[in-house]
Parts: C-alpha cells; structure tokens; sequence
C-alpha cells in the first residue's frame, strides 16, 4: 500500500472520545497495514483496553505516567516521566518505524506544564514527512493547533458526572 | 467483574473521531471482558479495521449499508439495509448477550430517513437496563439526545479537505 500519510491531528476539548478516538484510529491504521506507536503520557495505571491493544499486530505501546490518578503540581515524578515519555517520542518519530504515532494526553501534561510547549512543538516540526501524528488531550495551545492539519473538538454536551456517577472500568477507563 | 453499564451514549457532530470512539470504546470494554456488538449502518464497503475488530475476542460485527458510498434519496435497497440493520439491533439489544451494543451511523441513517426517529426511539427505551448503548453519527436529533447520558459533540475546527485532501485508507475509511 502506497503510504500517503503524514497528517497532524488534534483531539482535545472537555468531551469524551479522545483517547478511545486515537485507539480506535490506531486500530484502523494497523488494520490497513500500517505499523502504529501509541504512547501514554499521565497514565500510569492500568486501562482495560491495554492488554487487547497489546495483542494487536503492529501496534507498540508505552505508557509514562505516575501509577495513581493524582497530578500534584512540581510532583518530581510526574516531571520525569513525562520528560521521559518526550525523549522516547524522539526516538520513535526519528526511527522512521513507525507509520502512525499517537501520543496519548500528550496536550495535557503540557497544560500541566510537565512539558513545555516549545520542546513539544520542537518534536512536531521534527516528524518524518511520512508519519502520521496524533496529539491527544484538553486544551490544546493556539500555536500546537496552528501547526495541525486536523484539529477536532470534543464537546461534552451531556454527562451523567453531573448526576454523580463515578467513572467505571471498561467504559471510563 | 460486576456489570454497571446500562447507559446510553450519542457520539455526533460533524468533526472526526465518531466511528473511531465508538471502536476505541468496543476495544476497552472488551478488554474489561464485556461482551460487545457493532452494528454498522450506511456503510457496505470494506473499512481497514474490521479485519482486526473481527478478530478481537468478545467482539462481534455486523454491517448493514449499500456497497458503494452513494446514498441515492429514495433508493429501495438503502431503506432495505436500514431496516435490516435495526431489526437486527432489536434481535442482539433483546438476547441480553451483549453488554455494550454500539450502533455506528445509525443517526445517519435516521437524518436521511431511512430510519424513522420513532422507530429508533422505540429500540432505545426497550434497551435492557444493563446494556450500555452507543449511537453514532452526523445531526442527531433533539429527542435522541434528550435520551442519551452521555452527549458528545465533535466539531471540526480545522480539516485538510478544506484543501483539497481525499480520505485516506488506514486513517479515515
């Protein structure tokens, strides 16, 4: 198949959709026969989806984040690893392994400062030509948006949080 | 694993990212071991992700669209389809075997009448009450969203079209 990506996507707003939008993505492309890599900024616990995305033939996945649900701001951990997390999304767009790179909340540990926008938007003008890339996660900057091709927002127009529901396994997360 | 579904979700608007959360969500909760079904509506043609939805456990898949991406208004064969793919939402919603059934395009198929809204009201509010419910598609109507809990709007702020790019295979179709 001729390789006709190379794409910038954004997937943000307060809405659900964009995690399981970038696997679902993920799941297409690796069906079409492209090789994906999706890596998980923020999240270290454990998702459902993980051990079926694990079992997908061409699909890498890496995860950097703390293992509880808490960001607590200047958190030493939290930094590391998502400065960790950026080196290897270096690593994976520069090999050239990959047809489609999906980092996962990546827009979120930038909200949180974890990354700066410069050393992201550094990674973004560094992609292969070929490589399709996916950024994930709220409030996505001007500027990040301004060098996307797609930017989609998720708009949450209706949810049952506000009724007290708590997130639950295998639908939340 | 304690089953605390039984919510309905609408996925709309005119943005990327409704087909692909929809598979994301099917992806996450199969990995949970729900039980899941996909029905799709509107679309007859082969997409690159069902060969891997196919194959992941727990999963099932049934499309229900014309054969060419052509929706001809009035075209016997279309209503057709419809008509089959709800009475066999019906069947599979009624059996209790699943415990997410999305229904891709379906509020597609409703805004081109294919679908009577009645009709779709109706198969909703027989929804077993431990079923989790996922709807997708462009202008969902006031009613449908008036039933749903969980209400997302995706609204394209920037697309490549708008440049003359066509859908690629392995990313949009």
């Amino acid at each position: 198949m001729k390789n006709n990506l190379g794409k910038i996507h954004v997937y943000t707003g307060d809405g659900k959709g964009k995690t399981t939008s970038s696997f679902g993505l993920a799941l297409r492309a690796a069906g079409a026969g492209y090789r994906v890599c999706i890596i998980q900024f923020m999240k270290g616990q454990d998702y459902s989806e993980l051990k079926l995305l694990k079992s997908l033939p061409r699909v890498s996945f890496q995860r950097f984040g703390p293992k509880t649900f808490v960001i607590k701001k200047g958190k030493a951990e939290d930094f590391k690893q998502a400065k960790k997390g950026l080196a290897y999304a270096k690593k994976v767009l520069t090999s050239k392994k990959y047809d489609l790179v999906i980092l996962d909340e990546v827009l979120v540990a930038v909200f949180f400062k974890l990354i700066a926008e410069r050393d992201l938007i550094a990674l973004i003008k560094h992609k292969p030509t070929k490589t399709e890339l996916v950024l994930t996660g709220r409030r996505a900057t001007p500027k990040i948006m301004a060098l996307a091709d797609y930017v989609t927002e998720m708009r949450e127009i209706k949810h049952p949080y506000q009724k007290g529901i708590l997130a639950r396994q295998g639908i939340e997360n």
